[in-house]
């Protein structure tokens, strides 16, 4: 398990280096990562400084410990235009990305592959590429990763929207990149022209301002604009990687999404970036007191649980490539208590390797600090070099790491499975108009709440596990599979689900089915084979119903979609709304299969929703490993370990009985993870 | 000080009343409260039963404790229909609430004023009025105070906006409400008429069509109905107390305001109902996963001394009328280590009295509870009358209560005051339009962000104890006023203001100087007299700036504003932008007094900023009470108690030296409020 630490040479004083490298290796680290800046090493075009960079490459040589290198271009990490050279920005406006109006977004936020930029890049990567191959681990050296840029498409979504940079992506040209990805994905320009309602000849013809009005052909302009911008995220980071091999730097690769809301879009970037490659996210909780939460909470529990099977569905051991060990804000900085929660949170949801930013800082170079002059960051070893709480947590932790290797192949115990849908979680993508058909939920509604805050949580609550899979393929038919539905899926994904309750497949469907295609064509293969027909919806406001399922009374319904249904032979109801007596949950057998379907979604608020979920997965065949008498108290088990999770301000006692029988009372403190072997 | 539950006598069984009470005021509760729901009363149109009530009146009255009656007509209280008869909703849905489009909000969101439903109101008064009369305090009876409504606004403006309905507001008529507030207000059809660009020739021409398209005309007209609707739920109040009084209710009467965002919204309320109504604020930090926390904070801390502050300068004891005892949800309700943190909390921004909800609960009346059936709450007292954790800790609440009754009336130790700006406190009006115009702050940003993230949290991190103060007579010209300004401010104000400082009075202005009047029409007095002309912006996004103030270098501008001035004589630049040059904190005397501008607002982040907070109020003579070296800890103090505030998760020490010269060293458990005395 890689256990790293932000190191940055250009703040720490050299004099501290040795020292300070020691006591993250006395505290279990077992690598440090650094970013390269730019702006620090090339201050003036063509003039480089290097010589600090070797220095401290060759001291992390001498001292035995792994190095992930990050140089840039971007780096952010609070330096003025974001780590880029002030030249770079002034003498060069033409590299910055731009909005549909050809605004440029600010003054440091550029189009990454303009080719002016990518021109500056390289003879950047010229130079400081053949320094850090010297010291990759293929020559001995300590380089274990090299990441290329940082957090990408955080300096253009934060603070405008997605890049619309004419020269970058040559509209109007059809050899452009926009042209290219068209063609490559819609095949023929009239499948295009029927899409946007335009009448080109040429995929060189398409630009801008196809952009439709409104609606569907709105909707689908701009989930296609997104689809191809992140491509080029991808492309740009492959053209990265390419140029730091073309000057020597061979070995693994990274790189970090911003957010776990970032993850999806970057799916397909392990198979266009190869099998060295490493995606991993940034799971910070509170940078200051505008964040949600000051400390970890059961909430962040379970966006940290869809972050690392996100992650890992993509084809990644789940890795946290910046976690927080201070902030750039003095007030509402973590501490060692929440900082410990955080650790052992991230074990307990699957983590196979950690960065924590920063371990260390120091004095900025003269005029490179956007906020402040000195890097303190409230990090465990202060800018001066003390060792604060936090250190000492990190050391604890670093023990436990130590005495525990089992734990990196510790595998999951699992109830109950979900099918990870991908368009819902790549829904939150900028600026994309809504789209209020019947029978449809927004995508990202579907994964921040149907998904997130209401099965996940309620699941947790109960002392259900969960795992997503990616496919139907990598699903076990031994356990019931949730199937969320924002009321569209492909007809290929309809007949796959079909043949999989046939063969035998236990499903539960929520809170849709599917009544489009994935661009809102109608496409009912599913309920058509099933034989349900949707009959009417009712409206949670003006009529709120009151529905029991199964033994479960008034189960609470604050999300959405209370539907009813005309029903089919063969089909047994299991919920029901008492004021209007119309059916809203059903049980149907099919093949050698059973395919369950929930009309409601809810936020998790009451035990009356965590009853109803776990009874709904029980009528599927579900064997629980652990039943708890805490909603609050979050579990999981991964090999012999089992994880209690207390992310609350006050102690805890919760008792809880195993699938073997045995019964455990804990007694956790606030703010606590718990861990026990079974 | 008032220390009361929430107890609902048509929840807790007969049998248990006088039980739960006695638990009651065994943990020093001095009064309770309790909703009379209408839908419970009169389940058909004029079929009344009120034995339930008669006879818990009796109980209540026998065990001698306070007693608030809230008999509506709204309720909420998770009651379907949000409290109201299903009978009156059905049949009358001409009392609905409107959209500008005449579309009703949902079925349970009426117009408070419609005459249909004040006749029903009426109705149910007259019945259950003088059951109550029969047991107020004049009589010798438990009725302390009487609520009319609750959160009055909540059902508009939670589900669509605000109130439209014609037939409330008579658009069209020359004696309608409508017409009748703007000849009111604006005395002549031409001044109207010139304001929103319309060509009416009486008051009563002028509805909802005249709505300016853009910019200030419809910022304005939208403004102005906002005024008219908070005016409209004012007279409101104000016409259910008379009804109240009409049959037979006397006595002092109270309203609850659902937030302390919506607490100015009642501004003009203490003048219009009389010396013996009390307007409090409901005071929730989280009643499920999708609040902001999950616990007290000092977020949390700088929100509620806000609250208090507003309702002390409209005249009002600071009072919580709904503090959380508990939550619906089961999950994430408040613990007992996070209750006695806010409790005390309370006590350290000035709490004169309080309303718990809910101290008990039962089972819902069949067919009336809207979440569950069981209406358990987490309450302190549960469902089936155990007492829980919170029971306990409201009990040694209850015992320092008893113990400390000089604390009602100590008054806080006060080392600057901020001028309350009440239009940007009102600034979150429904929907109304942006205006950005150049050289302003969107009004609800100063208040929330410039006022509170900003200044406020900075002084309480900082160690420096603030007060607001209504308006310049308010004011103590012995110390240091802050006047926060959005670039608006009336002449008159200009005026009064430059007096007060000529007479002697010490002035910081931030972030911008007035070049506006309340309409945003062009008045510079302030500037004109002080000499002080914008000369430009930085604009922190493509030039960030590097701004030193005094001896306090690079603070941290993270929110807006950076200004330079063209400067006159007699001015002396306190702090400027070390990349232009350019002037943004100036001081100027004036008369004896003395004036200091500081052109920029922030996010509390970084010590630099409440360094240089401090160092601008010591320029203006501040003498403070206390310094600490922790941020984080917020202390105040009253009388002779010092309040410490940890609420963070982790145990925290805090160095503290008082003005006397005493120190102190205190240690903070995690989630803990200790007292000193001093």
């Amino acid at each position: 398990m890689m256990f790293s630490g932000e190191f940055h040479y250009f703040r720490v004083p050299k004099s501290d280096w040795r020292r300070r490298l020691r006591l993250w290796k006395a505290a279990g680290g077992t690598a440090i990562a650094t970013y390269v800046p730019w702006l620090i090493h090339e201050p003036q075009e063509g003039r480089f400084d290097f010589d600090l960079l070797r220095e401290f490459l060759e001291v992390v040589a001498s001292e035995k410990i792994g190095l992930i290198v990050r140089p840039g271009p971007y780096q952010y990490s609070e330096l003025v235009n974001d780590g880029l050279p002030g030249w770079l920005l002034e003498n060069y406006p033409q590299i910055l990305a731009r909005d549909k109006q050809g605004r440029p977004f600010r003054s440091s936020s550029v189009s990454y592959q303009h080719p002016q930029f990518l021109e500056k890049v390289e003879n950047y990567f010229a130079q400081v590429c053949p320094i850090l191959a010297d010291f990759t681990q293929s020559r001995g050296g300590p380089i274990v990763c090299t990441q290329a840029d940082n957090e990408v498409f955080g300096v253009h979504v934060w603070f405008s929207g997605m890049d619309y940079n004419p020269e970058t992506f040559g509209f109007g040209r059809e050899d452009g990149r926009y042209a290219n990805y068209l063609r490559k994905r819609f095949k023929t320009v009239s499948t295009l022209n029927r899409r946007y309602g335009t009448a080109h000849r040429r995929f060189g013809e398409f630009t801008l301002t196809d952009e439709p009005a409104e609606g569907l052909p709105a909707f689908l302009w701009n989930r296609d604009y997104f689809d191809f911008y992140t491509t080029q995220g991808i492309e740009y980071l492959e053209t990265l990687f390419a140029m730091m091999r073309r000057h020597g730097l061979d070995g693994p690769t990274c790189h970090n999404c911003a957010t776990p809301s970032m993850n999806a879009w970057f799916l397909g970037a392990n198979e266009r970036l190869g099998k060295n490659f490493l995606l991993g996210s940034d799971h910070y909780y509170c940078l200051d007191q505008r964040w949600p939460q000051n400390n970890p909470t059961p909430q962040y529990f379970v966006r940290m649980f869809c972050s690392y099977e996100a992650l890992r569905m993509m084809g990644n051991p789940p890795t946290v490539l910046e976690f927080p060990f201070g902030s750039s804000s003095d007030f509402l900085s973590p501490t060692a208590q929440d900082m410990t929660a955080a650790l052992y949170l991230h074990l307990a949801v699957g983590m196979k390797g950690l960065n924590g930013y920063v371990l260390t800082g120091g004095p900025n170079v003269p005029g490179t600090g956007k906020n402040t002059d000195l890097y303190d960051y409230n990090a465990p070893i202060s800018a001066s070099g003390e060792k604060r709480q936090t250190y000492f947590a990190l050391k604890r932790f670093g023990q436990f790491l130590n005495g525990h290797p089992e734990l990196v192949n510790a595998r999951p115990a699992v109830d109950f499975q979900i099918l990870m849908p991908w368009r819902a979680a790549r829904g939150n993508a900028p600026a994309l108009p809504q789209l209020r058909l019947p029978g449809t939920l927004q995508p990202w509604e579907l994964w921040e709440d149907t998904i997130q805050k209401g099965l996940l949580t309620a699941a947790f609550a109960d002392g259900l596990l969960p795992q997503f899979a990616k496919d139907l393929e990598q699903v076990s038919q031994a356990k019931p599979l949730v199937v969320p539905c924002d009321g569209t899926m492909t007809a290929a994904e309809q007949r796959s689900l079909l043949n999989y309750v046939k063969a035998g497949g236990k499903v539960l469907c929520l809170p849709l089915l599917p009544q489009y295609d994935e661009d809102y064509q109608p496409c009912t293969i599913l309920a058509d084979a099933l034989g349900f027909t949707t009959k009417g919806i009712i409206d949670l406001e003006c009529e709120p119903p009151r529905i029991n399922v199964g033994p479960i009374v008034n189960v609470c319904c604050n999300h959405g979609w209370a539907r009813t249904l005309a029903l089919p032979a063969k089909v047994e109801v299991l919920g029901f709304d008492e004021h209007s007596g119309g059916a809203v949950c059903v049980r149907r057998p099919l093949g050698k299969g059973e395919f369950i379907w929930l009309g409601m979604s809810w936020i998790y608020t009451n035990r009356e929703q965590h009853q109803m979920l776990a009874w709904l997965l029980e009528q599927l065949g579900m064997k629980r490993h652990l039943t708890k008498d805490d909603s609050v108290v979050f579990c999981t088990i991964r090999g012999k370990h089992l994880f209690a999770c207390n992310l609350t301000t006050s102690p805890r006692k919760v008792n809880l009985t195993l699938k073997n029988g045995r019964q455990m009372a804990l007694r956790l403190p606030p703010m606590k993870v718990v861990i026990e072997t079974i």
